[in-house]
């Protein structure tokens, strides 16, 4: 079956490689990813990505693909039009053969928006839908951990409310054991292969979240170092982060002898 | 008509404003813009927007809505999973009401692909298409734009090869000078109220392109300072910018007295 | 006496806090600091700081300052010129109240300067001696440490490795069982509230580096958004990074509970 | 005479590099620097360099030496005990050879600091004094201007309260008329080799200040990506960048042909 290397549930654990590449895509399942999550612009966290590169990544990909939801970085708290947005995208997501959503929506008080999800919910169905690591931002994890239940979210993506899933890993922990297997924890946020073993035996995670990336100099050979397409710091114009077969392998490995 | 208050043709010159949400593109209509730019990342200076973005800001506006295709930040040399996705993007703006497109290709040495251009052209057609500021990293502009020119493009986005229009003023001038109407050149890159007027005065240009943008305070009321959801410096999770339908105006107000 | 509320060896345990102000080197000492590390630009990783900067702080707080010898941000690959700036800086360091000297060098291929620690030892001595974070930098650890040991440093700053202390976690462990005593190993960087309780159980450590620091609005009512005086993103013109009284003592109550 | 080479007053022009090196400090002596602004990080904007600095450089260059008295990043309201820092910083400086000195003080409102102007400048004398780049963050320049000219100042370094230069060269052109001699009104901020002809004709300036830096790769050939020692987008650890002789030629040849 083409899905037999991928790390898959038989392995008795998941990887998720989230990926804003056809080339990333195609890496993270070489080196064993279960699953894709697709994303436009990593280095903002994250945001909807483009119809187009869903189609192309499902026609070279065979594990699930889960669809990132986010109309731009910053804050969780969506306006009326930017909710319009979000409910169009996951529309034409399941149209063109999304496996799953993700996305996340809080209140001002840093509280699960559960009007709003409820109503995104309903556009997603019958697809998995994961709640965004926006669960980071929120105000009491242990009660809102409860709220994404009630909602019948899947999963949760969580650094544990920290700035990264080994900074955050005692509160995965407690999540973990909160849910009692009504909601799968995923632990993500700067893991690596120097972190992974300690995360997986930390949280008793059977399923985890990572890019994988490395830095790639770009193929151009003329260069023009007086011009910056954005934010100067943001995005060196000559150098692409992809994900790396051999560190998608890495991760896999470790996880493996510890799942 | 509705379009009365924009800065159209009729005025003799055209604004352009590119924007990454529903709100920014409402603000642009309002304060006078002609045209839009829709993208998503403008952090990185504008990557292809989600599709459900463009449905709804096609709903909201009623000026001409040009489409950016280029599916990551970085350079513009594509591989030809990449060129798969854009022509899957340039297929799906169409659907979605898209009025124009824009992207740009390189080759590796900083000349125009115009195989590649060609290509992509063709998908595009018989929309208007802008050759992107992927023109400030080529090799010889002059020969670029004739190259450009050949190919067909409607018009092309410039800081003059340099880190903002301003900077670059004499060259897009020069460029204006040698395209004689066979193209038109728009300066953009760094426009304010403060520079616009030499802008306009020093390149002779009809059409300008700017964002127009002020930083807005997040809505967020609870904030936890110790989680960012992207490279730390690049976007703050707690500011959002937005085209500012005053700052709009001031542009459109300037461009009226000279042109 | 005037230490009585510091953190010293009486408690088992002594607390450094990096700071880039005579303010911060005040609530370091309030806090319960055992110890300052005196630095400028510590938004680049700490350099040498001004010698009026030392004069006041000295007036200011009575815990020792070790002061950091760094010509400039990037690696610790130095030249002969930057070599002479040190030595010029050591003996004026020493000349105005230094307690206890900080620095780092290393070779191309990351393994320590032992001819150039040994100058600039020789110009520190009779004081104490840190070998800087740079150790990080070097191919291998475990030789490295021997290496500095021979030389004499009386310390050496280390987060492992890795990106923060936390991320280096095993790798200090095992760089302070080797140690013996012979060299104080001390964990920094990333040293936070929420992790600090695990650092020092996982390192057996009896020091630890931190800066506590948090973000503080600028005084300034009018504001030229305009302008900025260094890289874009890399340090705000209206907010000032400070050492935090209260972050300081909860860090130290974190460590006396453990040590 | 040593100075022959360089853009002294001969001329009818000079240019001032600022600089954080001891290799800057010589590279612009010999591309013709008249005059050496000796700063610490420049990637914030510069502030006081250690006393080593200054006693080196001094041995290396025999142009005029101005040393930056800025006591950290941000703004320039200044507390009591960074006043002392400043004032024990510009006596140190003095003792050690400056040339000059530079800096900065600004009221909350936005206006120049006189009182503490007045106290700092009284510790400078009888070295010539340059009012620093926060000249750039008032409210009112004009008035500014004057405030600065009864403070008895002789010079002042200003962009024209805009982010470069050839952006507020209208203003920096009205604040040199409205000098009159007075005071030198001194051009900086993103001055290139691709803007200075312009940024002299239209300021009439006699004098200019840039960094003419280009980017220069560590020699570290052991490099640990995993590691960065501070924020990280401001300062690449493996990135060097030093002020260019070919470009403070270009830069002084282009000077040399207007004025």
């Amino acid at each position: 079956p083409p899905c037999a290397a991928s790390a898959g549930m038989d392995d008795g654990f998941l990887m998720e490689v989230c990926v804003d590449s056809v080339e990333s895509a195609v890496n993270a399942e070489r080196g064993g990813a279960g699953r894709i999550e697709l994303c436009a612009g990593l280095v903002e966290g994250g945001t909807t990505p483009s119809m187009g590169l869903l189609q192309v990544v499902k026609q070279c990909v065979r594990v699930p693909v889960f669809v990132m939801i986010r109309p731009r970085g910053g804050d969780f708290l969506y306006s009326d039009r930017e909710v319009e947005v979000m409910k169009a995208d996951i529309r034409l997501a399941k149209l063109h053969g999304a496996d799953g959503l993700v996305f996340g929506a809080l209140t001002e008080d840093g509280r699960i928006d559960t009007e709003l999800c409820t109503a995104l919910l309903a556009v997603c169905r019958p697809l998995p839908v994961t709640f965004h690591r926006a669960f980071d931002m929120v105000h009491d994890p242990q009660v809102a951990l409860e709220t994404l239940i009630s909602l019948g979210f899947e999963r949760v993506l969580t650094s544990g409310c920290d700035s990264s899933a080994l900074e955050g890993l005692s509160l995965i922990k407690k999540l973990a054991e909160q849910a009692k297997g009504r909601i799968v924890v995923v632990p993500g946020g700067g893991i690596t292969e120097r972190n992974l073993q300690r995360i997986l035996e930390g949280s008793s995670a059977s399923e985890f979240h990572c890019s994988a990336r490395s830095a790639r100099d770009s193929g151009m050979k003329f260069r023009n170092p007086n011009v910056a397409m954005g934010a100067s710091f943001s995005a060196p114009e000559y150098s692409v982060k992809v994900a790396d077969v051999a560190k998608v392998r890495t991760l896999n490995a470790i996880a493996k002898n510890i799942l």
